[in-house]
């Protein structure tokens, strides 16, 4: 158990009245635990209380460490696994649970008695999981670090008649042989016209002179997630597209100087989506500046103009301005940063100068 | 709506006791309507009752046909979305609901006394979605015919050094080029020792001289999924390599031979493992022989020892023996089935025959 995350959803839990949690999320028991274990079908829960005696419930058919620092509780496919989950949860006292908990576990416990009352308690973790600890910053980095060189080595295969699939697959290929865990999502990669669309995936379009090439690609380190886009011009740029280019750099490099402990979230996507509307493109900018990343792509929290929170050391996120030109052409630039004592790191270093390819 | 598949689900609704339920997995609400809606983190649910009156629940953002043929109640995020559900819901009685329905709209449903009390329901869909009528069943075809298609396309690429990883790519790519929707599940590429391995995912190992070769991979088509395993051997083969293929593929074919409607499908199991172990490899056949398959690609149902039910027509599962020889290789041959009026047809017609490659 990492003793300091648990600390900090304890306290989190007593913020908002709760003395118990039951955490069947995998991602945040890994988050608390250190180990990844993905239970598909099976029930898989981590209980948590105030006073102490953490419990783990974990199917005999999953291989655990021995020195996971809290008691395991295991059970076959054939054990009465939630009368024993029920045994632990106080009956006095409302549960937290995760707002994802599934019905066919969540129903039984309830029909049970188990609890006074069942709460959806998950801010409890998100909010712990937005400030990453020194560990958690040094896997985003590194992801973000690779991620730099997936990019750098696709370039090359970016040449005429190539399909956006084919450059989807190959990046895909790429983070396997620089040694990640995989895309933290699927490659998104889109040429022309079809960067102007919210929701392309890559199909068979084949690239050709003018076009631009839009990748929002990322991969997984240590278990937390990447996520970066970089938009390129094949062969020739005209000049609208130039405009739009480096507006939308003015735009990502605005944000990313003002991230700094305090500065309100909606502040940021203001100073981008300001220098996005002065040029006349504002109607373009189709979506919030960023969201939060970690052990999920999108984890919980955004940088919107929604947003109340204002950024933390060890928040990271992402600042991603867009603009979107309707059967013509889109551009977005992403990074991700790291909220510092005194300002924030950039975790991507691939430049950002207009790049024309010629391959 | 197809009518005869929510009366289907209403007849087994009305079985287990039941006058209303809320489906919420967007699995379940594309068989019932025939229009697929990803929602993501928001709320998506049909209501059905005896009585009638059923609704389907849609964000906004969401685009829908005029003619689902169900009355639509469309809400934006920052609507009471959760008050319309219990509106509609009659409060008198229980209500079912899908065994994955997320704590954070079934808890404050329950808290509102929406209903009398909540059930988890999902057998009556999975009852109903284990036989195929006759536009599935073209689907289902459809799909598998695409796979042959794609693992002759893949064979070529079956060379010296090869990896894993770039095969599985490779594979991923051609079923786009082949108009099929892509993957049901990430393609199993193993070669060698690397095939015995119930968990291994396809890696940098490169092919060599005597490896088997595992394939097991399906796309998907019209929503419906495919899935096929294929073993073969590279440029030599033993004659231990050759004795476990042989008893795997006449296991395979026992079975295929023996599905009609009202064979236990513990049966198919017992046949093909009666034949495996005859030749003194029981203990190395470590898995059930089959699952069923539809919208996804383990869909409820399996053909295992404890299975309890017989075949019926319009059932459609994988028959997949397989010999696992630790540090050694692995062989495992997989089709899917479909029970037919007198017998069954089987999906894959790709050859079983011992095949080297030579390439």
């Amino acid at each position: 158990m990492k003793q300091n995350r648990v600390d900090a959803v304890l306290k989190n839990l007593g913020d908002m009245g709760l003395s118990q949690m039951l955490i069947t999320d995998p991602l945040s028991i890994f988050y608390l635990t250190g180990r990844m274990i993905q239970p598909f079908e099976r029930f898989y829960g981590l209980y948590l209380n105030q006073k102490g005696g953490h419990k783990i419930f974990i199917n005999l058919l999953e291989t655990v460490p021995e020195d996971l620092g809290v008691e395991k509780v295991r059970f076959s496919d054939t054990d009465p696994y939630l009368d024993l989950v029920a045994a632990a949860v106080d009956p006095r006292e409302p549960l937290g649970v995760d707002k994802n908990m599934a019905a066919r576990f969540l129903l039984p416990l309830l029909h049970r008695g188990a609890a006074r009352d069942f709460v959806v308690a998950s801010p409890a973790l998100d909010r712990a999981r937005a400030v990453k600890d020194s560990q958690e910053q040094e896997r985003m980095r590194e992801a973000s670090r690779r991620n730099d060189q997936a990019l750098t080595a696709l370039r090359p295969f970016i040449r005429e008649g190539v399909s956006e699939v084919e450059l989807a697959e190959r990046l895909t290929v790429i983070y396997k042989e620089l040694g990640t865990d995989g895309v933290s999502f699927p490659p998104l990669v889109a040429f022309g016209p079809n960067a102007a669309s919210g929701h392309h995936w890559p199909d068979g379009t084949r690239l050709k002179t003018g076009d631009c090439v839009l990748v929002d690609a990322g991969c997984t380190y240590g278990g937390y997630c990447s996520d970066m886009t970089r938009t390129w011009f094949y062969r020739t740029v005209t000049a609208r597209q130039r405009q739009v280019y480096e507006v939308v750099r003015q735009a990502n490099e605005a944000a990313e100087a003002a991230v700094r402990p305090g500065v309100p979230l909606r502040e940021l996507d203001r100073i981008a989506r300001d220098i996005i509307t002065a040029a006349g493109f504002g109607p373009h900018f189709t979506h919030r500046l960023g969201h939060f990343i970690g052990l999920e792509d999108h984890d919980f929290g955004d940088v919107s103009a929604a947003a109340e929170d204002e950024a933390v050391p060890g928040n990271v996120f992402s600042i991603e301005p867009g603009v979107y030109l309707e059967g013509e052409f889109g551009v977005r630039i992403e990074d991700l940063v790291l909220v510092t004592d005194s300002g924030c790191e950039i975790l991507n270093r691939l430049p950002k100068d207009l790049d024309i390819i010629d391959g």
